[in-house]
């Protein structure tokens, strides 16, 4: 897990290279920024993904100019950041934010078995909103020859984490400013039907559950 | 600002150009994922930035590999995204999200001269909490010697953009799946006060007024 270039090189102690927790990481994430060089030219394109045991699925157009290099087995990495919340201090220097991340290297494959890339499909989707996939069309095979899906192995990561209050120079705990963590979460506003809904469809069980999921975090508070 | 680099590709009609809407959706986000290829292998790693005029600012310790390497001149892409929401569709193929993101190329310069690194710090600081500057101390001269700051400018970006339902194919919106958006924003919970806060700070009115626009999403729904 840990190579040269995953080692956490800024302070060290923020880094995790164990699979459980960069498995829980990207499980939680909903977004990743994918990055890679054409020409020595780097670009970072967020985009959803899926997990399935030790591999990272991404997708899209087979016209996608990411996706056709990445192909091409050159070098990547993708981040995931989830972002907990804001670190105020004393000091200007000091604030910073509580975070989990990973960053992940490799080459990614073409998956282009058709089991294998269907159950592909079925990670993205499920990783949006767990119960999905079953209470929609599955893809068809046009579909299937319309889109590309690769996968990146989940081999060289880290994760890095940071949590805990505000870390001041000890001069500095006396002056008269607030300190203390503003917590951020990811939170579901109140869903909008397809005004194009077929009537009579009520929201789903799984839909309830995942607004239920998305909104704990500020019922506590 | 739309350049061969820049022009968004897949999908043009969601591309953005002008300065209005690069500048709103960075000055919505909180970090940013700055991507750079070192020998060929591309890193993508998450910081805070903070805007002034058509520069983006990022910061760290002298000793960050990321920040050596910047410095060096070398090409980097830095990409912000916001995302708005979860677009359900009838269709697995169809899933998408709601979002807003910024990709923004170019060189980045070491900000030397103290009053602009101080401008900097200052940008990135008011970037995190508007009015959080003034109630803080203030860099020393060793921490800004102990601070790198470099400045992008924003010359080469494009925003990406999509709202709205999903769009299923003609044939499936007689299927009887629930379609719809579920909104997603980064909401505050409840501050944690710093442990260590002298007696008798009471919580500032930038802090409370940062709280109430992180609440507002949820108190409409």
């Amino acid at each position: 897990m840990k190579t040269t270039r995953t080692q956490v090189k800024r302070i060290p102690k923020r880094g995790h290279y164990d699979l459980k927790t960069v498995y829980s990481i990207l499980d939680t994430g909903l977004i990743c920024h994918v990055g890679f060089a054409v020409d020595d030219q780097p670009f970072v394109i967020p985009t959803a993904y899926g997990r399935m045991d030790n591999r990272l699925f991404i997708h899209g157009s087979p016209a996608s100019r990411m996706l056709r290099s990445l192909q091409q087995g050159i070098e990547i990495c993708v981040t995931v950041t989830l972002l907990d919340g804001l670190v105020l201090a004393r000091s200007a220097m000091h604030h910073s934010m509580n975070y989990r991340s990973v960053v992940l290297c490799g080459t990614a494959e073409l998956v282009s078995e058709r089991e294998e890339k269907m159950q592909a499909l079925y990670a993205l989707t499920e990783h949006v909103m767990p119960g999905r996939w079953a209470e929609t069309r599955e893809p068809n095979e046009q579909e299937l020859t319309a889109t590309t899906v690769l996968a990146l192995p989940i081999d060289e990561a880290s994760a890095k984490i940071r949590t805990g209050p505000p870390v001041d120079d000890a001069a500095d705990y006396g002056l008269p400013h607030w300190a203390g963590i503003i917590p951020l979460r990811m939170q579901a506003g109140e869903p909008i039907v397809d005004p194009k809904l077929a009537e009579g469809i009520v929201m789903p069980a799984h839909v309830k559950q995942y607004l239920r999921k998305r909104r704990e975090f500020l019922e506590v508070v």
